[in-house]
């Protein structure tokens, strides 16, 4: 994998995706100027480098940046348009493009490692989607945020279902009905980014987060962020009843032994991932 | 409809609710002064109206707003004691009436336009509930906002179906257990309301909103609001198995066709509603 | 109930939770110092007077306060250490403390009377959990909250699904995967406190805030925490039905009759519970 990447670093500055590891840290660069448009090929080859992220033990966190000046605006409207023109009026591609996105986006909260968006411009649609798919959002205060489909006869509904469960509803449904753009200070307030930052710091604050977190104990960190979005779909007593188990094996770790005896003698743990 | 609209705004200006027609817009003003109270006659009325936007097709949004001093009180409580006099105690009409005012609440959310609350005054237990139920909401900064059933003995808890599910739990549970007052701002804080404004321009931002809206393909709104609220209530894979069915044959429609078109040829979308 | 109580305050100054009785109002102060661990005889005790709070008709309201400098620490890392030199390497005692913990926190939820958590001080890990689970927070504003146990190896799996509850996904992702602190204003902003007092009033504040809800018909506050949480887990359609049948169900009860009176009389009513 390092192999892979360093050739990637080398060779693939045109890639559609731009792969860089460093620190445990694993930074996607979305790289489809000018858009940065979610095209089957640039959601493929972001697919790829995650399910790749899984099984590289050295990477402990993801961050998905952009090398455009936008972070995504969606959909690439003209490859869904073009293929009106086949037998089934495009139905099929229209299929593959919004299964392979729903797959990306579960695949992102699948993911047994945390995923950072780092935005810097505008996110739209599909690229809004990506934002509140990620488990933090981290932009700089000119970034903007809008789910405008309904403007082109295409409303937001797959969007929507990460929108709405990172905001309030009435907040999602503004977004959605309007198709207006908010700023980065009320995408803060709705629950969609956690922090907003100067455009000079952003890859240096977007680093110390990924830098804490990759920090961590890998195994902990798994546990718990599988446990997070399956609890969050549970009934309080079901998600009690699973989180007390997941609390019980977590315990049983050695991870856990050894980050618990640290911190009773006030020294720094080494994680084994175990 | 249209005939029967001009009518009403003709003849019934002592309707329980005033219906005005314009621009794809149905304005329906609640008109029980004093308090504007839910009282039977005039969840029908507002029932009957909604149903009949339902099938306007000259119908985009519609405002729910009041000509009372207040938004609304909620239920006609005079109306409630007035049948503890009966055989049965009563039990019979507070049945008719809860089941009417969640199937007036529950009608708004299926409506396939969308429903903009405009509030100007106090909107307090059924009152608050119709707020919340609502897609949006703007008040004027005057506006207050309260579940105060449980000062009179009866916990808004029909009320708090609908603001559970527009807030965070806390703070429904503080308007819920004090029964106090929340200001516009604070109901804005808590995701009740999307915007504030002054009172001399309540109105005109509110059909602002409408117009917005109105201009949207009625289809895709249509497609957008039914499934907001039925992916709500799904798991993240069952959502995304259904949203991106919902793309699939929104993308058929001849209005995202034509959207699409108009968005990459930078014109005007002509939307004709299939 | 209250003999016990009075032996309790008299006696048990050293006790692991000191009990107060005054106006309706149930005050438990953990008294743990100096992290206030919810150690297993910390939650059994705290438990216990839950429980008999639950039966006892003087009991309105319970505060959960603090006697230590911090509101409580979460679980007692030592105790658990201690018990990996069993023979099943402490599995067992993880699972009854696991269990324990899932049980104090969904017996607030279920309890029929509202519970306020007092906070002045730090709440980490169940401590902050705590928190989460009670109906209502106040907290000064030099208090802290944290999820911090990804940083022993420890994922916080049981105190999120108290934190999921209450404020938005990212916004409890962000506290989980960095372990970091928030401050008071955060909190707040987040949905977890409802109001943040200086130091000198706080108990003043969170007395005032149960004295309120003491004066409501116990019956009433009953039947409407207990459906607040149930219609929470439901579709929207179930949450209705059930919601109008608890509506039909408190009407016919006398506080609601009397309540109703007393409104429309301008008098103070006068509650039963009945």
């Amino acid at each position: 994998m390092a192999d892979i990447v360093s050739m990637k670093q080398k060779q693939d500055t045109d890639a559609l995706v731009v792969a860089q590891k460093y620190d445990g840290i694993l930074r996607l660069s979305l790289n489809n100027p000018p858009a940065n448009a979610l095209s089957v090929a640039l959601m493929e080859a972001l697919l790829r480098n995650l399910e790749e992220a899984r099984d590289d033990a050295e990477t402990r966190v993801i961050i998905i940046a952009s090398l455009a000046k936008v972070f995504s605006a969606g959909h690439d409207l003209k490859e869904l348009q073009r293929h009106r023109s086949e037998d089934d009026r495009g139905r099929a591609f229209f299929d593959k493009t919004m299964r392979l996105c729903a797959k990306l986006m579960q695949t992102i909260v699948a993911l047994p490692k945390p995923v950072i968006a780092e935005i810097d411009g505008i996110a739209t649609a599909a690229g809004c989607q990506l934002v509140a798919s990620c488990d933090l959002a981290i932009c700089t205060d000119t970034s903007g945020f809008a789910t405008p489909g309904v403007n082109i006869g295409l409303f937001c509904s797959t969007p929507m279902v990460a929108l709405s469960r990172a905001t309030h509803r009435k907040q999602a449904m503004e977004m959605l009905l309007t198709g207006e753009t908010i700023d980065a200070s009320t995408a803060k307030e709705f629950g969609i980014v956690n922090r907003i930052v100067p455009k000079e710091y952003l890859r240096q604050v977007v680093d110390k987060y990924a830098a804490v977190i990759a920090s961590k104990s890998p195994l902990t960190v798994k546990i718990g962020k599988e446990a997070f979005y399956r609890q969050a779909e549970m009934s309080l007593e079901d998600a009690y009843d699973y989180t007390a188990r997941v609390m019980v094996e977590n315990m049983m770790a050695r991870d856990a032994e050894e980050g618990i005896s640290a911190f009773i003698d006030k020294r720094k743990p080494e994680w084994k991932g175990e």
